[in-house]
């Protein structure tokens, strides 16, 4: 089994993206939204069928852990409420997915964060989405501002209230931003990998772990820049004298293959253990193209993987596994998905 | 000849730091400042050999293009005169490091920027450095407000007056935030590696190389993320319908070599054109310990690349030749310090 720990919902049925607009426009204008529209089954099959499910089968891809688009969270647009909102319906959508689709998805969260608003309500949509929706994690926005990095580092803790929740609910979130407003930070070329590299830093420098031993968070995109500076972060942690990371925070921390050249995964393999692995390919995502060089897309991450001498062992960590640990719901939600619950 | 393009005076004699100090609790305070120390060559040449080219002579290193501390220059503190007096201080201690060992240093400078101000200020210090010190380049802060991102990016036009001057003086910028007044970012652990990523995809979605066909600027720190996610770009440029990075901006945009471990090295040496790299180490800098695994300094960057299997012409473009073209000035710089003027 193939399992892909990052997949966005980037493809939703147009009535979902204009009901956003329609949103957007009711909060800018003082007005009430309008209803969220009646999407039929038909709809979401067209828009999966059609993209996402198609690319992984060609690309022999199982399953998807599954969310709503990154970009599209937006926690900075609004008032809390509007956010609240905007998330209810967009992991309702997907858990709609995940419904039509058992053995191909499973869900991840989208949170109703909002800049300066405690993480509270964050804490009981992640419940909801957990416990009524079978979902087995979430995304955790880093910088709700969109850019202007205003919230505290993920180590305050005015976030440990959601953090002794995904504790107890045995759920892991992948650090994830969504678009930018600050015009010095393109969204998917330079706030998404910087969001990456900050927070391994901030957790480099906290107790985090030392406060919550099975906290577990997916780094994306590779982990941003940090496994091409695995010396430097390995010196920064020495010289601070802090433990070696491997004691320090891989038992928590992981990294998905989101890197889209044969190198780059090479170095990724090379330098973090196969344990703390996650097979991602962010498709349909930041990338769309193919690669003139190769003949693939670039997002294409498996090819990578498949081209380097990893072992049977490794390759089975890397692609299910990890998954299944980093993800503690995730065995038991298929086996019930599969069983038609 | 081997030449480190990126080397901070980070072991400034006392009496500089203490000013530095001083000058900020005056300010503080609503006082005046005290007079600059005298600070004796001896107490320069004891900074120097004891730690810059100690090491240097250890590592086989006959140059380093030598400016500030970055973390010191803290543009966001106090005010544009407060700004001014700081580089020019700093600048000028650079100045007699350069004529104390004339065969062994080349002059950067650190501009008196501060955040929302006019970059006219720093026209006039690059002006300065170049014509009165024979400085053959200078340090760039794409963020003088030190994490909180509030200047335009560097390919607004309001950058466009200091560029004019680079190229009329044919020196190139690296691009160097300095200390974090932002806690989401630890100043050498995320906040120097984001403004590498930061600024490179500024340059990537931008048309500023149409603009200024050979304005150059310096990405330290291996590019950041950049080499890393190398089939990112590559992907985010077609996606864009932007022109191919080679033809876009690798003209005029450089990396160095302040990559920590030999695979991200080795990555670094794949993926970017050999003409693109510089040899650098930012030594003495943001990595001070030695690694257990290998016995030597992390930031001993050229054991990394004598390990690899570089041409000897490669070898000679990294360590020499390349920073030739991107310093325009250095050879006759060098030429003129030999000659003892």
């Amino acid at each position: 089994m193939i399992i892909d720990c990052h997949g966005h919902y980037t493809t939703a049925p147009q009535a979902h993206t204009d009901w956003r607009t329609a949103q957007k426009a009711a909060y800018t204008d003082g007005v009430t939204p309008p209803r969220y529209p009646d999407i039929p089954d038909d709809d979401i099959r067209a828009s999966i069928d059609a993209s996402q499910r198609k690319l992984m089968t060609e690309r022999g891809v199982d399953l998807t852990i599954f969310s709503p688009r990154a970009s599209a969270m937006e926690h900075h647009f609004g008032d809390e409420s509007v956010s609240a909102r905007w998330a209810a319906v967009s992991n309702d959508l997907i858990a709609r997915v995940v419904r039509l689709y058992p053995a191909s998805f499973a869900g991840v969260c989208q949170l109703p964060q909002f800049p300066g608003a405690p993480i509270a309500r964050s804490i009981a949509e992640l419940r909801r989405c957990v416990l009524e929706l079978g979902f087995v994690g979430c995304n955790l926005n880093p910088d709700p501002s969109g850019g202007h990095w205003a919230s505290p580092p993920l180590t305050d803790r005015s976030w440990y209230p959601f953090y002794e929740a995904m504790v107890e609910l045995d759920v892991p979130a992948m650090v994830h931003v969504s678009s930018s407003c600050n015009p010095n930070f393109h969204a998917t070329g330079a706030h998404y990998l910087n969001a990456d590299t900050t927070a391994f830093m901030q957790f480099l420098t906290s107790d985090l772990f030392k406060d919550f031993p099975t906290l577990k968070f997916i780094i994306p995109h590779g982990g941003g820049a940090v496994p091409f500076h695995w010396g430097r972060y390995r010196g920064l942690a020495q010289d601070m004298k802090r433990p070696p990371l491997e004691e320090l925070l891989l038992g928590n921390v992981f990294f998905d293959t989101c890197v889209y050249h044969l190198p780059g995964i090479e170095l990724l393999l090379t330098v973090i253990p196969i344990d703390n692995l996650l097979f991602g390919s962010e498709m349909v995502g930041a990338v769309r193209g193919i690669d003139p060089r190769t003949g693939h897309y670039y997002d294409d991450t498996k090819r990578y993987v498949d081209a380097l001498p990893v072992s049977d062992a490794d390759r089975s960590k890397l692609f299910e596994g990890n998954a299944y640990r980093v993800y503690p719901r995730l065995k038991a939600q298929l086996a019930a998905a599969a069983k038609g619950h």
